[in-house]
């Protein structure tokens, strides 16, 4: 079997530890792995790691794949989308890639950000639906309902297929409380947890009965995969590619396919499934101290109930809180009512209309070279942590508004400024005047850790001229 | 009149914004200037400058003087206290130096970190006060109650002496709930404030009778009152004072003598005061939304209700919050339910017995000669921003287990290095071997900023050898 993660999503309910740059599926939001790391792990006993294939958008390929760095990931299965454009057509077009490999390949579609409580029972699901698939059906995981739930879509379940595997009647968008609350009682609906199982022929067939548009592009744009220019490898789309790939419509597989194709099947599947949807999620999935608090980070707690308290560099103390969520970050923090959690999407939102970078952007960047943290900053000066991985190098670039010092406190660096190539440890230290052709690069195998003082009177990161980069962006 | 400010608290009920080393008197707690400030400023239209004198310790005065600098602060008018022995030993050392200066003086004790919301009434109630004293009394000023308090002791009103003041009847230390209700419908019960007005003569008759341990070291103590070696002056005590003013016992003035005392006198003071005593005290004195809110700083305020928000460096974003604190600091971040307001106190114990050092220490200490700010670290780094005052200077000092790079971002600096001297502006850097004699000053007008990557690996304060300081310090 072939396996899909869909890992592109840029979910902004769980601000500030996630943003629009780094979003949940790269987040260790439960456990000490994020959820695309558990995600993977999850499938492996069943589907090999050269038969898994990644979606995911150009914004967030490096991280990604540098969280999966353990798995020697094969750079031609994670393909980078140029722009968001939903469910149906990343699927298209990663059905297409397979196809093109493995005519008869059953595949199975996986979002990247949810947690699955029963794994075992997970993986006998997913054989039961690859049968299932063989035979020509596009089959769903139904989760039984445990509570009138308002944010997800439903399937009403029709006549029996065969043991424990059934037609499905229809789908239902988010229905309101009423409804939800009927469809709970009623026994026969089940919550759209977007894991799919088909074979590759079989949703393009659909595609192309239902989403003709859609399809018709989907050799077109295979036609224009690349190879990324980035060290590690991953697949990309050439500019004709990128063109075409945004001029289609953003539609979900649900709307463009599931929802017309007489070819849906169910199967009820019980594995512990959750979303984790908003910062309340957590209580169903998190361990919880006797009074029902989850508590992560240096923290001193006195006196909460059922609170959710996370820390990462500062000390936190709380006192006498009762229902409430506190989740701290390098240079932004929420203080938030428990039960306003799907509102933080909202919060975020306003975020955006005030114009803080916060919403967007976290105070660590990911580069493809590594990271770098701003420490501190003054009317004319800069504070940077740089960390860069062990073989990677920043491009050759000068600046015309600033100049730089570095100090290196961990590994070993390789500058070049001008013409003349400096090898630097531990406690050295190295001036980029401005105007300097420069390269930072990290020759060692361990990470090179870097403290940057950029000295100016405009400090922007706008302000670099590059003049070789070993990730194509000159 | 002479005034004597008690500036020696060291509060922990407004944390993590004041610590032991910077207490609530010295914070901006209310309004944009600190409390300490506001009670000099308050105190002006009644008592001149060269009046007034502070009573400190030795961890603050310099922050002390720093705060009042602009008012041309005269140096032989602030004691630093060798350690805390409460309000008897400071009122009756400070009332010695007062009476040694004028035979007749009056003087008036203010807290330095109370709000008084009518100071023209203030100055009314305390000439009206100035009259009684000179006539032999030891005046309290009595704040009506507004409601049933179990944080305060309270004086009861005796007999008439003249017209608007009267005997005490007695103290009363803090009452539980019943009494302080009985107080408040009494209507002849009244807050003590701490606010004292006598002549230095009178208080000083009533320690030697009341307190005759304390009284008869007076004399030797203030016989070892020096000029403190630190820039800008203040009065410290030499080795023989601060043995003897530590052996002293810890006593109120109220325990000492006014609960013993014949010459006790009350004047009902309708003055606004307000001791802002904890974190919901700011109910009373802040300004607030149409909500109900206080809030300071870069925050994002959704759905919440008398809540209190104060941010620092970083952005705060709050959504659905009722009577709820939230405090950040750059090191440390309160969230405690308001009606827990007077159990910050405790949080902070916890914090202090659990070994956490952001109980007592900012991330930012200040230093005789400016201060730093701990920005980041890491196994084998430390990273500092150094502020140095104008005409200051660190002491010449070695450092065996770590060298230092500074680079520096506004200001202009002296460096000597071993036999060297160099002058270093903006953008310039330098380092410093371990083991290497240095000092670093500022010779210019302006404020000096350098970053400091200190590396080595052992970093600790106290690696430090001193051969020349200009406060004292070798």
């Amino acid at each position: 079997m072939y396996g899909v993660i869909l890992a592109g999503g840029s979910g902004t309910r769980f601000w500030p530890t996630s943003r629009e740059q780094s979003p949940k599926q790269l987040q260790k939001i439960v456990g000490t792995r994020t959820m695309l790391q558990n995600t993977v792990q999850r499938l492996l006993p069943l589907i090999s790691i050269e038969n898994l294939y990644l979606g995911t958008n150009h914004q967030q390929v490096i991280e990604t794949l540098r969280q999966l760095e353990s798995y020697e990931f094969i750079s031609d299965h994670l393909i980078a989308e140029p722009c968001n454009r939903n469910t149906a057509l990343a699927i298209g077009l990663i059905a297409k890639l397979i196809i093109d490999k493995d005519a008869d390949a059953v595949m199975a579609v996986f979002p990247a950000d949810h947690v699955v409580a029963n794994p075992e029972n997970f993986i006998k699901t997913l054989q039961k639906a690859e049968v299932l698939a063989e035979k020509g059906y596009l089959v769903t995981l139904g989760i039984p309902p445990t509570r009138p739930e308002t944010g997800f879509g439903y399937l009403q379940q029709g006549a029996e297929i065969e043991d424990g595997a059934y037609k499905v009647e229809r789908f239902v968008e988010k229905p309101d409380r009423p409804k939800a609350e009927q469809y709970l009682q009623h026994g026969k609906y089940f919550w759209n947890c977007g894991v799919f199982v088909w074979k590759a022929s079989t949703i393009l067939e659909e595609l192309h009965k239902y989403a003709e548009n859609i399809y018709s592009q989907l050799e077109a744009i295979a036609g224009c995969i690349q190879n990324a220019k980035a060290k590690p490898a991953y697949l990309e789309l050439n500019e004709a590619g990128r063109d075409l790939f945004s001029s289609l419509p953003s539609l979900s597989i649900d709307y463009a396919v599931m929802e017309h194709s007489s070819k849906v099947a169910l199967i009820p599947a019980d594995i512990g499934w959750n979303d984790v949807g908003a910062w309340n999620s957590l209580d169903d999935v998190s361990e919880k101290d006797s009074k029902g608090n989850i508590i992560s980070g240096n923290v001193l707690v006195q006196d909460c109930n059922n609170s959710i308290v996370q820390a990462q560099n500062r000390l936190i103390a709380v006192l006498g809180l009762k229902d409430t969520i506190v989740v701290d970050s390098p240079d932004a923090l929420l203080v938030c009512a428990k039960e306003r959690s799907q509102d933080v999407k909202k919060l975020v939102e306003s975020l955006n209309e005030n114009g803080h970078l916060e919403a967007k952007q976290s105070s660590t960047v990911n580069k493809p070279w590594g990271s770098y943290t701003v420490l501190d900053s003054g009317p004319t000066y800069l504070l940077k942590r740089i960390e860069v991985l062990p073989g990677e190098a920043l491009s050759l670039q000068s600046h015309q508004h600033r100049s730089e010092h570095w100090t290196v406190v961990s590994g070993s660096a390789e500058v070049m400024r001008n013409k003349e190539t400096f090898h630097l440890k531990n406690n050295d230290s190295i001036t980029i005047p401005k105007n300097t052709k420069h390269r930072l690069g990290n020759p060692g195998l361990e990470l090179l850790t870097i403290i940057e003082i950029q000295f100016g009177h405009l400090l922007d990161e706008a302000d670099i001229s590059r003049y070789e980069d070993r990730y194509g962006r000159c």
